[in-house]
């Protein structure tokens, strides 16, 4: 590869959770870098990160940062992105954006590579990254749309508290400790940051990620239900989702019961599973072995087990799907997506 | 009350977390006890319990400890009802059994007060408790189901730790303050004690609660279909459940999806569950109100919340369940049974 194309490479939010794995994916994945730039808000600017033993220093990212930037990666909030995205277009580069500030953009694609990477080349500067939880969903049900097609989904999360970022999993921490020693827990972030109510995550499960929309349903509930139909490219599928949190810190749990559009072969699902790209397949009840998200921790696969029919109709399929959401569920599907366009 | 009769009262399994909640209810609720005879394996037997200032001792359970009893509650597994609960039926008593032994037995009685009260009366010496995690979703669907009947359950479970005994509690917060420290968590219980794999509970989700079936559910998955459609009284109800065990310590919760007979209104549903007997409404999201297994801990009553219509199907509603497993999931609803025999 020494005649490989290299990239000027911007990351914005480099000192988020999400920006931090993407820099040790670019790095562990060898992406063709050719000038790294880490940006961030004003008030991270300054931190220190190494790269391939390089000490970079983070900037604030402003409208300029992005002169000469071919491939930008964004995981700073919705607001950073509206702000900033732009002008890395106008200098050229293509954003691949990790926040819900494009995903439903007509002009934008949502893309998940094991689903829908043909997208990609309609992109008008700007690729989404879809939410966490709807990645590592789509990505198991892909074949199975291709072999049976998808009539409805209805699905109920477990989600690990890293989703809501590095602070989130310290309150989590520091809440249990808290509650082992009978202590007061004191929540100050969860559910939402942005919000006056908190809820103790430590020993709990809390049914609110995000904001609540009017029709009763969080906006992480209705990302699952609109980008669904979005990337599988139907809007005919019919997505009903409960979104939870519990105390997990890294790795979303999913329990789905889906329905097929045609009768299907259970040791086939299996087969188009264990074959699936992106997929590994834990599906042993006689061993006890299933996904689990202390399993998935650390790795770029989406886990899929439990596979069972359902028992009332012909057409139900329940199955647990378990991945890491920052890597699948972020900063891996990101890369992936800069690993294609950087192949040309 | 003062010339209510009392009754001579067995509690086998005394020693167990369901046991001492059962004790805890009889003093608490002033049960008419004359005397009250403490039993557990040979093991516990000896062990001291205060109950109403009195201190008992608690002996080994054996078909003649049940001489004289008029009323006995077990919890202390399947095997000790089997092998006990015929004797203390000879002896006269009515047991109300915690256990799974005799709860699919078509001369048994499986009973949830609010739901089918009516049933006690039928029964032959035994009266069964359901499983936790059917009694506080049959309560909340009882009144549903006689406004507008129901065709289909899709449940998914967040359970407890202490639906797994006084044992996996400790295992769990083990476990967990291993994990803050850095140290190996070392599983040893969970999920089934019986079974030879184990898996980590503290920051984790666990997809298996009680044997695998060869179905490919469950049991824990198996009783809630079976079990809903003998307290609700009709077979042709679809029931489709994944059960899994979370880091809480006490109350499960539940994320159900439920297709009515006929199509609903939705505020009038929401009036239905607040008038319900032993449900709490709590369901206003623009406040981030909704039922929590922390804030359930330690009360009678199931909680009902996050009331949505489904998106996609006119007669599909979504809802989230909370009560504490021991309390009415066990032995609030066990002890509801003895004091509907009380009062004759």
């Amino acid at each position: 590869m020494s005649n490989q194309k290299l990239f000027n490479v911007a990351v914005v939010g480099a000192t988020g959770a999400v920006g931090e794995q993407i820099l040790k994916l670019l790095e562990s994945r060898n992406f063709p870098v050719k000038e790294l730039k880490l940006l961030s808000s004003a008030r991270s600017a300054g931190t220190k990160i190494s790269f391939k033993g390089q000490e970079l220093t983070v900037e604030e990212a402003t409208p300029e940062s992005f002169k000469g930037i071919e491939i930008a990666l964004f995981s700073a909030g919705g607001d950073v992105t509206k702000a900033l995205a732009p002008h890395a277009v106008e200098h050229g580069a293509v954003c691949i954006d990790n926040t819900n500030a494009y995903r439903m953009d007509p002009n934008t694609p949502l893309v998940v590579p094991e689903v829908n990477i043909e997208k990609v080349s309609e992109h008008q500067g700007i690729i989404a990254n879809p939410n966490c939880s709807t990645i590592q969903m789509v990505a198991a049900l892909k074949p199975l749309q291709d072999r049976y097609g998808i009539s409805r989904i209805i699905v109920s999360t477990y989600q690990a508290v890293s989703g809501a970022g590095s602070r989130a999993i310290d309150e989590m921490l520091r809440q249990t400790q808290a509650a082992l020693n009978g202590e007061e827990v004191n929540p100050a972030i969860l559910p939402v940051g942005a919000l006056p109510v908190k809820h103790q995550i430590a020993f709990n499960a809390i049914p609110q990620i995000d904001k609540f929309q009017e029709n009763g349903y969080t906006l992480e509930e209705m990302k699952m239900v609109r980008e669904t139909k979005k990337i599988m490219g139907d809007e005919s599928i019919q997505v009903t989702a409960t979104c939870v949190r519990i105390p997990v810190v890294y790795g979303h749990s999913e329990s789905l019961y889906v329905e097929l559009k045609n009768n299907y072969d259970l040791e086939d699902v299996k087969q188009l599973l264990a074959d699936a790209p992106g997929v590994t397949l834990v599906d042993d009840p006689a061993n006890q072995q299933y996904p689990l998200a202390t399993d998935a921790a650390g790795k770029p696969d989406v886990f899929v087990g439990r596979l069972r029919r359902d028992l009332g109709s012909e057409r139900g399929l329940n199955m647990w799907i378990v991945s890491d959401n920052l890597l699948k569920g972020a900063a891996w599907n990101a890369v992936q997506i800069a690993e294609h366009i950087a192949k040309g």
